[in-house]
């Protein structure tokens, strides 16, 4: 059965350390992945208020990315300049490749895309623009035993 | 920079033994994971024509699987029912699910998604409708050595 996004409640919220956080805030997340318990690749459906972007600036050390386009219109932003994605484009950035890339929403409606990504366990970005590189921390969370859900 | 996809020759053969492979001959696939040298994860551009199937009904022992639609509109068919999917809707497959799917174009106009799929080398997808099952099965090609692409 198809995702029905209004029985997800999307993501707000980044971890980016201020003042690196306010060009994402216009960015909701909905996580398809744990959706569907997929566990090979990750996939995200995104929406970007108009201004908003999708990350700051980034490539993958150890995972492929894909992003495909559904609705309104993307600025894709690297190294090698820029160009502008609409609904059914599709572009996608190979694991170690250094060439950083995001997506600015620059128009006055929201666009939506789809990111899919590898899951290394040992996968890092790096974020040349703001010097900075994150990686993803897992930790053990303890809860009250319940039924299986 | 994204993907072009008239400078993409699609694939349309299908390797399905007769008289399985007339559902399907409708179908046009840009192979978008060789595209950008992706290894973790397949992506794939499918058009559907007016009256064709995506596959045969099937599901994949090892491999994840996601689609998203971007145009037009085709109805999905599982063990559980029927069920119309239309731009931005997305569904996917979990690995071993015994729970056989395809999607058919049952409209008057063509339909486009993109098919993401795990890449374990040991898969195999079981088609209960033709009592099939079918594997990868890599073979080693030569040709006259040349400069690197």
């Amino acid at each position: 059965m198809k995702a029905d996004y209004d029985k997800i409640r999307p993501r707000t919220e980044s971890s980016y350390p201020d003042p690196h956080k306010a060009q994402v805030s216009g960015r909701k997340t909905w996580p398809i992945t744990s959706l569907f318990r997929l566990t090979q690749f990750g996939v995200n459906r995104v929406e970007l208020a108009p201004g908003s972007w999708s990350t700051q600036r980034h490539w993958h050390r150890r995972n492929d990315e894909a992003v495909i386009v559904i609705e309104g219109e993307v600025v894709l932003v690297t190294d090698e300049g820029e160009e502008v994605l609409g609904p059914g484009d599709c572009v996608a950035f190979k694991a170690g490749v250094e060439n950083a890339h995001h997506f600015q929403n620059r128009s006055d409606r929201p666009a939506v895309y789809f990111d899919i990504g590898g899951r290394d366990p040992w996968d890092s970005s790096v974020f040349p623009d703001i010097g900075l590189e994150a990686r993803t921390n897992m930790q053990i969370e303890f809860r009250p035993l319940k039924a299986p859900e």
